[in-house]
């Protein structure tokens, strides 16, 4: 666009110029319509402009609320604040002190990463192979996803181990993990923290199983190590509860929330952290935008979905029609090699990066939106708002079903030779 | 403020609940009313909720406008670059390619070392004393000013070379930095980039001359080494121009915004590159935030104040009244050492850190929000709303000087013995 | 002793003070006599004294050879490297520049891995589990073994994976290696090199299978990953043949000897490359000492053992000699867990540390020097001179039969309560 | 010669093959004679195979004394600390405990180091420019002169600060690094310790004042910084006393020796601590050839020229003689840019590099050895024997003398101009 640097990239992917945005449709300025199966990477849980949240904004604005306050307190954050413990922690039983790092998802990872390094005076981090966290320099160095970057950006201090199912069925990665760091001379000290996605969106939507995860906890836990759950993209709802890890019955030290925290799409993030790793110093770790009280506003709102049970029930109905139709999907087509995912969040991993590009690019051309992932990008990602119709999710998945069974072996070979 | 973390500061410093805001005005909870002469650390140039603003954001909100879309291109996206390029770059003959790097400070500044080592394929980076840039990991490397955090930190490929009139009147600290890196075998490799804030603000309001800034711009371009201008508390009309350093009549390779660009306190960054230092490939530095576009509706909007000369000479009418008053205050006050500033950034450095403390607490409990930088936290900052009332402003720097002549030797004593 | 710093170990642990030695005895100032199981740790392979070597190094400095010549080329570096290409490499098919280093196996290890990354352009370098490659900073940081030594030396830009065998049985770990090696998205680069003992001597005499060997051979040839054998103590005629590598029969990319290769335990380091491996620029690895001179004159001498195979076959009786015997002490006591090795080096596996150190020191009481390794000193280590006659051969492994038959749990658990 | 790596330097420089050597004279297979102004770069203070030393080393080869015994106890060793303290410690009042590092430079750079971080605490160590302290990873990391190689060894940790003179006569350097030290917020932390040659020999022969040198040790000892004084080549009476720092009158917390410490350039390190200092835990550094035992009967043998102070007057008389004759040549030769020295070593530095490699290459064509240093090879560094007869100190002189004044303009542009 204009004078923009060349390291846009979903601009790329889906070269539109939006305008308006509502619930699940977004309208560009030519008045195409685009149905919305990626909300912003994960963003936009409770869909464009969501009216309840609107109201509440527009209300904050007009009463000359204050916008900005830097760590200052303000009525707004006492508000969600409040809400947050009675709404989100109280029921789930959690006990955790709340710190607004800037509000970016991999400015929480930095500065989850250094609490866990004040807090145990120790360096390592491990994080798992094909993982993202982000971008500034630790975060970008605990990304195995970007391996590439390393080279500009060294992953010091980093130990990479395989994520469940890396080695494939038969091989419990966490056996490994276990034996590297508990073994006397291995070269593998004894880390500050383990950073886990309990599921990997970035990476593939590759789910880790509950037992990894509690076997992950227990042992993270008896030697003493942070666990630190970066539920960016998959907290919030997205994977079925409001904490993703909350189908495996655990719980973390350190919770990283952003993308959806506002339900906005407004830039905010939290870090929660167990009372006694709190051990920051009063600005040790600071930032200018680290309470944006617009986001907090609308961030207080969305937590009334979850004041009941009502949100879990509505993922779970569609969480199994969309299972149901990759399933299908699967069963029907040659290449697709395997269907993942839980809660709103879904991968459908097909032969080759190639055939995944192109069917998110055709269903651009036809007016969807949905995006590919994993370390080949041979993974079509569903993120369909967590409020989505049941109409307009079946239309999506018609659709996605439409263009899979559409490929025929002539037309992928034509656009591998195109690609190569 | 409830289950927050230790780590907050300015809540500590200013300790009111506050409520809403208009002007250079702020309000809490309980009704009282601040004069605000802090400004969000610079992020609220305009003041709080300038009605222009407000009026846009609202109208945005109404016609439900895309607020989320990463780095996709947008219509209000459209708009303000074309703005930006009629109102800012093309009067000031400027060639710089936009990046929207994440919405904060500290992501823009680990964007351009990352981009300037990318494109000379070196490593090092030069920063000055009392330098700040931020808290994710490159930002704190390059912080000067938070050397004791280098520990869990450490600033690797980061050299600290002395700022202008560190070593006092007679030394030319640019002599010193030419002479070490270019001469062959000092251990000083020629590096990426040199990460420059023409007036050091955290540092304590620190102002390099326009010679040692012309030297320092020469020097890197000769040796093809980036300068990354880091304007994002003094740059949108901070030092009494859009940009820092157009007082001396330099053009950085790279110039990074924050703060202050949406002029509504919105969370939103810039990188400006000249054009053949985009060496991004697609993708290379992304985030979920990066063009917040509530933001870019509000900086829009905020770029209606440059479309002429007016706000510079307003500043500049402004600086020379708190100019006047400061050296007044200064001669009258033993305990003042200093006064430094330009536009409407202006330091009263005291003899003590412990004093400027206790000015800028006793100011908060009389209704006025001002805070200390320095080192030693010894300098009383003020960064008024460029907007301020000349009422307004007369009666804070009536306030502060009031607060500091009250001052007596046997108060400071006793200060000084609780706080030791 | 005296005044020496605390650092001493070995001097503890055999607190005697030596005066002479010859073949495999060596007297104390007191006349007390010791069979040596120990050789220096691997640097006397041919014994103290050797009468052979012992009459060059007189004719050598009785005519005035030069002693000392940095690098600069002397008549006995020229026969000695004439000597090396004809008996050594030349029959066993290999075409390696030489290059002397520092005279010391730390010093070979660090110019390996210098060489290693000015070669593929990359940083890192892959170490095993257990490995063990000196004290300086790159070869400590390689250290498996010493991972408690990371914090002041940190092992950056190292990555260590499982050594053979350090799974168990069923578990192929190459297998592990190439797949997060080859993956794209693990976080794991591509490595400069990978450096390697084929039998980790300090890290408890474990020996890699020469599938495994013959895999990682393979591997790292299609991958373009320079591999690095540290022959520094399992060389030189140790483990069999001359290389250790040759009993898999491959060719790693480069070699470092040093310990033995003088042939008198006087100190020298010998890097060989591949030609196409030498991209060093003059003075690009330096040191003062790099072609010690004497210990070249011996050096020539001891190639005179590898003539022929007379050795090896000397080696092959005798190793079959020491094999019988531990395996069948190994079935006798319940205190031993495992029996490895090959050539002349032979571990014996104690189930505890506490143990193993016991049977050393009692063994030293009754004038036997034998040492512990394993990353608990759980190993008793045999390192007998290749030249040992039979009859001594016998008698000390007769002395360690009796001391592990004579342990009794009333015994080990006395000594276990006073260690705790 | 013949497969030898690339890497070699010297022998490109000085090519001969060398084959024995007495005093300052050595002579090639050719039979060629050499005047030795070289002496192994500093290792060999009192020439070549001094005869007293050598009928040492012929009866301790004899009785078959033990020639390795890694860091146990020896009778040659026992007698050389008893004699190294006598001889050299107590008479100037100097209480060091003694390390047997590796038996290179470069690995008591490397000890020395850890040790001060381990016993500080601390990770910086400062170094100066055109400093040179070794090879292996921390000592070239230190090692300002080959800032071209960090590249590939990055110089993490190490500050680099002007060393004595870097700017010229007027400024104080020790002033700028106190200040950069001791103020906060510089970015320079408080390091574990600073390293130092008092000359820099392969910088170009820079000679610290004494008062600089006393400032550096005030300074550091008020702060509690570790001063290791790096003496492996200008220690050993190189510098006209035993210890080059003896003529400032300071006492550092950790010296290094090597090079000339056996007195037959036979490979041996030792680290000089302060008690307090002696922090290590047995075997946390360790090394094969620790104590050279033969190194250590001729390092015996070498402490009798320090009985009583007639070395010390010899080198006082031919470092009159030396200074004159440099001083004149000065006068005379427009190409002679400045003359440093003290004691035995002397750097007469040219207007290039190129003069002064033409010179040294000369003059080896007429039958001397004499090097180049500095950071542009622009010096010519005369280290003669300790011990040359005053005839031959003479002789070279005038060899020199006569050299540089036949250099004419012609000569030398004719010369640039096929170097360029």
């Amino acid at each position: 666009m204009r004078n923009e640097s060349n390291v846009n990239s979903y601009a790329r992917q889906f070269p539109a110029i939006f305008e308006s945005g509502e619930g699940s449709k977004i309208t560009d300025v030519a008045g195409n319509k685009y149905l919305d199966f990626f909300c912003g990477a994960g963003a936009l849980n409770y869909g464009h402009n969501n009216p309840r949240l609107k109201q509440a904004l527009l209300s904050f604005l007009e009463k000359d609320a204050v916008v900005h306050c830097l760590d200052m307190n303000s009525a707004v954050k006492d508000r969600f604040l409040e809400r947050f413990e009675s709404i989100i922690l109280q029921p789930r039983d959690l006990n955790y002190k709340v710190q607004f790092t800037g509000p970016t998802g991999t400015n929480a990872v930095e500065a989850a990463v250094k609490l866990a390094r004040l807090a145990t005076r120790r360096r390592k981090v491990i994080s798992f192979t094909h993982s993202f966290h982000g971008m500034t320099a630790t975060s970008l160095a605990l990304s195995g996803s970007r391996e590439e970057k390393h080279k500009v950006n060294p992953a010091q201090d980093v130990i990479f181990f395989p994520y469940d199912g890396f080695f494939g069925e038969g091989v419990d990665t966490m056996e490994y993990l276990e034996k590297m760091i508990l073994t006397r001379g291995t070269g593998v000290e004894l880390p500050a923290a383990i950073i886990l996605e309990t599921i990997q969106a970035e990476g593939g939507v590759n789910v880790a199983s509950n037992k990894w995860l509690q076997d992950l906890r227990r042992f993270t836990r008896e030697n003493e190590i942070v666990l630190i759950a970066d539920d960016i993209q998959v907290g919030c709802g997205r994977a079925g509860y409001f904490f993703s890890f909350e189908r495996a019955g655990i719980v973390p030290d350190i919770v990283l929330l952003s993308k959806s925290i506002s339900g906005y799409g407004l830039p905010l993030s939290l870090l929660l952290m167990k009372p006694e790793l709190d051990v920051w110093k009063p600005g040790e770790h600071n930032g200018t935008f680290r309470s944006n009280n617009m986001a907090l506003c609308t961030a207080t709102e969305a937590l009334e979905f979850w004041k009941d049970n009502s949100q879990e029930k509505t993922t779970a109905q569609n969480a199994a029609i969309v299972k149901r139709q990759l399933e299908q999907l699967a069963e029907a087509s040659e290449h697709v090699v395997a269907v993942r995912g839980t809660g709103m969040i879904w991968g459908l991993e097909f032969t080759s990066g190639a055939i995944a590009r192109k069917i998110s690019s055709n269903l651009f051309g036809k007016g969807m939106i949905i995006e590919t992932c994993g370390n080949n990008e041979q993974v079509i990602k569903l993120l369909p708002a967590l409020t989505i119709p049941e109409a307009e999710l079946r239309t999506g998945l018609s659709m996605l079903a439409e263009e899979v069974l559409a490929l025929d072996n002539s037309v992928i070979m034509e656009h591998n030779s195109l690609v190569a």
